[in-house]
């Protein structure tokens, strides 16, 4: 399959980049407003592939060109640039599914707190923002992007995964599956996406304040 | 130490007096709005444990006497009763800790969702409900009841522990840290407990979409 991530330049984007190239037979296109910048992050992917012995393309391009080129669409930037990046790639998408990470969180002294859109979740916002016809599925909002990018990392994480539709849902179920120590669960549909982007503040929260913990991920038992 | 359990005639109440009486030599007294409730449960649990060879004394009482009993009273009662309930043992708590489990949720044909307060979540309503003074801590929101009043159910979860002063907080931790496989986990100030709160219902809504999984709780790595 092909993955585009737009924003893939990003901290969630380096990880699931890295992580589908590392662990999966996937082709990972790199998406950036700037071309120039999604070449050099890919480039900089692939280095770091090859010195674990793995030798693959890990394309770089524009975010309309990443999405036109891909089954799934990864959109990997921060909430409140959501609704742009997908009314700026809506000509390219096609078929493809497009995939929302995304939670709003506020902070204060105490710690994070979960910034709940009106119309729902980010995950719906999404969704709203996305051309008719478009597929869209919530994923990957509870993973901590700096132990994914970490190859020496292990994980052993769950990724709640929403959607309206039950095909496109379990595409991402699979990509998830593909990474190693991930374990995709389904949630339901979009409309219970404010529970899962609610979960991501709470990591947060506690990696502060427990010694020795940091770039959390849950597991449901 | 002793634990009066208010409510503790129902799910979650039958669940923590089961494991503490079971798991550590704490003193466990049920409470009710109607003290003979209170000890034909209490008679129930005794019966339980000592058909596992724990022969212990579990009290029955009106939920006024139990919390005077106590040196940490949790309020097993549902969010909606929760202000009565404290208030209605409210010249009863001497230094008593006051412990909320409660988490507000409504339901709609997608699943459970968390139903938030205006005060910012129900733990700290419960807060808002104590006599000036009282110490209040949050904790236990994302334990199901069915599996831990199953003595035969083994369980690896974490619980969140949220409190504005550390000595209360500790407390509790050390009272969940005596159930086997609880590990309790700091979250921080009670400002911080609409995320755990938010959980709750999460864990619900994978439990009703995921074959095989039912009464879950979450463990953070
Ligand atoms: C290095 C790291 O900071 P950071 O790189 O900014 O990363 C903080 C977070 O953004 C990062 O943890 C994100 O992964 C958090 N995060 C999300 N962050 C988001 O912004 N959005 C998300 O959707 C998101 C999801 C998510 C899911 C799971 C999870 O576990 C974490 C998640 C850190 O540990 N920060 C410390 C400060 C550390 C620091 O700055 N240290 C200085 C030294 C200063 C000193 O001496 O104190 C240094 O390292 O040089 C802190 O915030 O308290
Ligand atoms: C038996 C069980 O239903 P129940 O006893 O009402 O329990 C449902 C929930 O209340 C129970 O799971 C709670 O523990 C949920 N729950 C909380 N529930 C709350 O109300 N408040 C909480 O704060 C809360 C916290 C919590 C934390 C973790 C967690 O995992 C669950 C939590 C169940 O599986 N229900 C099924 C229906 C099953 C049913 O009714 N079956 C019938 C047969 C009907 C048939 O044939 O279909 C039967 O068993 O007799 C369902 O809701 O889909
Ligand atoms: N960090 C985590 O641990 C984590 C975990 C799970 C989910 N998430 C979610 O994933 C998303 C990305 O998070 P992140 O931490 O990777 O963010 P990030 O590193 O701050 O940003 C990701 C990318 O977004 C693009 N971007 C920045 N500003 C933009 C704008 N105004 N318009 C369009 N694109 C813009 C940038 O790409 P270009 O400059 O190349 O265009 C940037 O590299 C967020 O929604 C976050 O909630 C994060
Ligand atoms: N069920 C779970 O899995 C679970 C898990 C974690 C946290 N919790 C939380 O724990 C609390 C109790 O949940 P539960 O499932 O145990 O509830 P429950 O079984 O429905 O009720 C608990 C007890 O509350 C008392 N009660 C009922 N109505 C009341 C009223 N009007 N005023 C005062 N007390 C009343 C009853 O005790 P008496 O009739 O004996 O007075 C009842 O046995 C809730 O806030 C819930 O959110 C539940």
């Amino acid at each position: 399959m092909d993955i585009a991530l737009l924003g893939g330049t990003g901290d969630i984007g380096e990880g699931l980049a890295l992580r589908w190239a590392y662990d999966t037979n996937h082709d990972v296109i790199v998406g950036s407003r700037d071309p120039e910048k999604a070449e050099n992050k890919a480039e900089e992917y692939e280095t770091e592939l090859a010195s674990r012995g793995t030798d693959v393309t890990v394309e770089g391009l524009g975010n309309e060109d990443a999405a036109a080129r891909a089954d799934v669409v990864v959109v990997a930037v921060p909430a409140y640039h959501l609704t742009d990046t997908i009314e700026a790639v809506a000509d390219h998408l096609d078929d493809a599914i497009l995939v929302s990470p995304a939670v709003g969180m506020k902070r204060d002294e105490d710690g994070f707190h979960y910034n709940r859109p009106g119309v729902g979740s980010v995950t719906e916002l999404a969704a709203q923002a996305a051309p008719e016809g478009t597929q869209v599925v919530g994923a990957f909002h509870n993973l901590a992007a700096g132990r994914l990018a970490n190859l020496d990392a292990e994980i052993d994480w769950d990724t709640i995964v929403v959607g309206d539709e039950t095909d496109p849902k379990d595409t991402v179920c699979e990509l998830a599956d593909g990474i190693e120590g991930l374990r995709p669960l389904d949630g339901g549909p979009l409309s219970n996406a404010a529970e899962i982007e609610g979960l991501t503040p709470l990591l947060i929260n506690v990696a502060r304040h427990n010694d020795g913990m940091h770039d959390l991920g849950v597991t449901f038992q």
